[in-house]
């Protein structure tokens, strides 16, 4: 490209509509494509919002606006923002050794994490394979499912059986695990072998009439049906989890959790806990599915293992489903160049002892109750029609009828969604997720330092918030 | 899992028949599952080797030998190991911001590098969407080659021709473009679309006695006959290497290039420079498509931008690709929690920043005539069949008989590629890429500061190796 482009791009912002950009503004709009966004007038009138800083459970903006952290990134700064010993801790194993693989080789750091991640999970889950992210982490799980079966002469079980307005991922192998139609029509055919049972939104079920249990019972039930339609013998995995997060942190009781155990172990089926938002302490513990009461064949996880201050994902497998791939001249022929890298490793690390010393997971199994409490006071506005969630996991869902619980249409969420809720938070001072991928909903998980003045000040932007939105519907 | 499980680990290490093993061997060899690795008696009588440190272009292992780096970790490490400024810039960065996705928002790291990365590309390769690593770009590259096509009124448009013998990545996506029958086998049904050409293996073509152009000619015209084949209609992406890494530094000249570019324009077909191991100056270029005199409508590229420093990777398109993304109301569904990650981003732009003040592209350009003169001394030695590669990126074809080119059947590939050349490499001091995906190869791709020294030590190292490798054969 030519300096000249630069030159227009970054005078396109300072139009007399528009306020002028900041450098990192005018780079975005012109040479960033963002994800999950519109990219259209992003170099002119509707600049991409640029956070250029953190402390503890504030960002900062590029026009100098404190913002509270609703979201803990995407879901992920656990320990809170600018924590020093993170950094320091990736400095450290940078400057002894910053790359090696774990192709056939380990790390000090990969070696030391694999083993932490063991004793902290449940069960015999004791077998770490280290990924980039989330969604290379559902990849492997459906990779190892498939040839464990095949290992053990069952090579026709394959398939998948995930939960309706689930997200698992993006890559093809993910995307077909991920119950979103709108977000994989425009990439069909993806890895054939995913297919779909009905969550647990208990508000979106009215006749089971707040029956979390019945609706568990049945849902469960519905996982055992799909099992049939297909043939057990085609079945590979059921992958779920504990709070699913897209549809708006929808939870299900431990009886739900157990009822599917049952049904996976009744048919050969593994049972893989994606955990990829719930684990590390979203929910109190190290592992959410140890919160639920059941202990799944394979854990995917992510994000909050790092705090967010390295890139990492892990799938951790039971005893069990690694045995046979422990047989001689047998090799799993899957990795990934930065799985478990050692700096993220190392901070990952130093980010669990943190969070053990700081009783990370006491202080939300302690704050559960009043971050609940806090954010059910907006239940008196008329846009609000359930609070939902566990932990510091919350969502909000949004309705044009509390009576009839009647959604938003389109127009409406094009208006409300996509124009007014991000930029109006934002301006308000609080950054979290208006998202309609499921139902309308407002996703709170702020990083897991937060305590009762952050719950009030959260309740005080979305109290103002919603009700200038109420007026624009 | 119980603490006596890890005692019983650590001590099945110290048998008579065994050195004790270092406690990270230990937790890795009951913990961790290796990539692409096989997994017996590694919490006994195969221990997993463990890399403890890097300086320049050594490592050394936790028995504190000295390791030459001939592989730069994985294709990786440019600019060598223990670059303390690049240590600091991810402290500094994490220090500041640690994370903050961008869905939908920006930081300022992800905007420059996004800037600097369009400067650096050749062409009107101008918008940068980043991922946390190589495969998830080359997943990111298909999915905007579907969704392009589809806006632009051509859904059916959606399959990917790509070479045979090539590796693009494991998920099921990235799977399904790779060109490895054995590596994908346990793993079917992949993403649907993926169809395979022959690749440019002069070695492997006699019947053109050595004469590159053309093979080149008939190489990419059988990628028009592919098309051909499946229909122009049904055909979005030609995906490939600019130099082949599996199968071992397959090349092609410039011509060959050209031709697939026309074949490609011809048919309305994108064409992916896939460069995950070709870009940031292993070729002597910040992308290797420069130095073969083309232009694609995507690059692919991910491990030498941040010398291993930080997971990183990204998806560069052409102001034509992006274009029908840019009109009101469209969004590109698409994206990764850690891609652009800051920390990540703000070591890119050190890397770049210090192999522009090292002139390491030049050095490449400079010292890679040198670097093929001393690895073709080899070539006097009968178990060497072939010399082939570029730049900083060298691949030496080992065979049964010289003259016939017989490789190595199955049995002398375990005993070989499995068993003997990776230990023996590691023992006699060189950490390089034995690897029998294709014909039997051993490739080099040592750091980029690297130089005659290091060439004439790699040289001796190799020739020791492979002597003895002969007499076992």
């Amino acid at each position: 490209m030519t300096a000249l482009d630069d030159a227009t791009a970054r005078e396109a912002g300072a139009t007399p509509d528009a306020p002028a950009m900041s450098p990192a503004a005018a780079s975005a709009g012109r040479h960033l494509w963002m994800h999950f966004a519109r990219m259209h007038g992003r170099d002119g009138a509707d600049p991409v919002p640029v956070i250029t800083k953190g402390e503890g459970v504030h960002l900062w903006d590029d026009r100098g606006r404190r913002i509270l952290d609703g979201l803990a990134g995407l879901f992920v700064v656990q320990a809170g923002h600018g924590r020093r010993e993170l950094a320091e801790a990736a400095a450290r194993q940078a400057s002894e050794l910053a790359y090696f693989p774990v192709w056939g080789y380990t790390t000090p750091p990969a070696a030391e994490l694999a083993e932490r991640l063991a004793h902290l999970a449940p069960g015999d889950l004791n077998r770490v394979f280290f990924t980039s992210g989330g969604g290379e982490a559902v990849e492997s799980a459906w990779k190892v499912a498939k040839q464990y079966f095949s290992l053990r002469g069952k090579p026709t079980k394959h398939k998948v059986i995930s939960r309706a307005t689930a997200y698992h991922g993006t890559t093809h192998g993910a995307m077909a695990i991920t119950g979103l139609p709108a977000m994989k029509k425009d990439f069909e055919p993806l890895a054939p072998g995913g297919f779909r049972v009905p969550n647990t939104n208990l508000y979106r079920h009215p006749e089971f009439d707040g029956d979390a249990e019945a609706l568990g019972r049945w849902a469960a039930d519905r996982i055992e049906e799909a099992i049939g339609f297909e043939g057990a013998d085609t079945v590979a995995a059921v992958v779920l989890e504990p709070v699913q997060n897209s549809g708006g942190c929808l939870t299900a009781p431990p009886s739900y959790f157990a009822r599917v155990r049952e049904i996976c172990d009744r048919h050969d089926v593994l049972l893989v806990s994606d955990e990829v938002i719930n684990a590390f302490g979203r929910h109190g513990h190290p592992f959410a599915c140890s919160r639920f009461g059941f202990t799944p064949d394979i854990v995917t996880c992510a994000k909050g293992m790092t705090s967010g201050y390295g890139p990492l994902g892990a799938m951790i497998t039971s005893d069990r489903v690694i045995e046979p791939f422990l047989e001689p001249g047998v090799t799993f022929p899957h990795g990934y160049t930065w799985g478990g890298h050692p700096v993220s490793a190392a901070v990952a690390l130093a980010n669990l002892d943190l969070m053990e010393r700081e009783d990370l997971y006491g202080r939300v199994l302690g704050n559960a109750a009043a971050f609940e409490a806090t954010l059910r006071k907006l239940e008196d506005l008329p846009i609000v029609g359930d609070v939902r969630g566990d932990g510091y996991f919350w969502a909000i869902e949004l309705v044009k009828d509390k009576a009839t619980r009647e959604t938003f249409d389109a127009a409406e969420r094009e208006r409300l969604v996509k124009g007014f809720l991000p930029r109006a938070l934002l301006d308000n001072g609080l950054y979290c997720r208006p998202d309609d991928r499921g139902d309308v909903v407002v996703q709170l998980a702020p990083p897991l330092i937060a305590g009762q003045a952050e719950f009030d000040e959260m309740e005080q932007i979305l109290r103002h918030t919603f009700t200038e939105a109420w007026a624009l519907v």
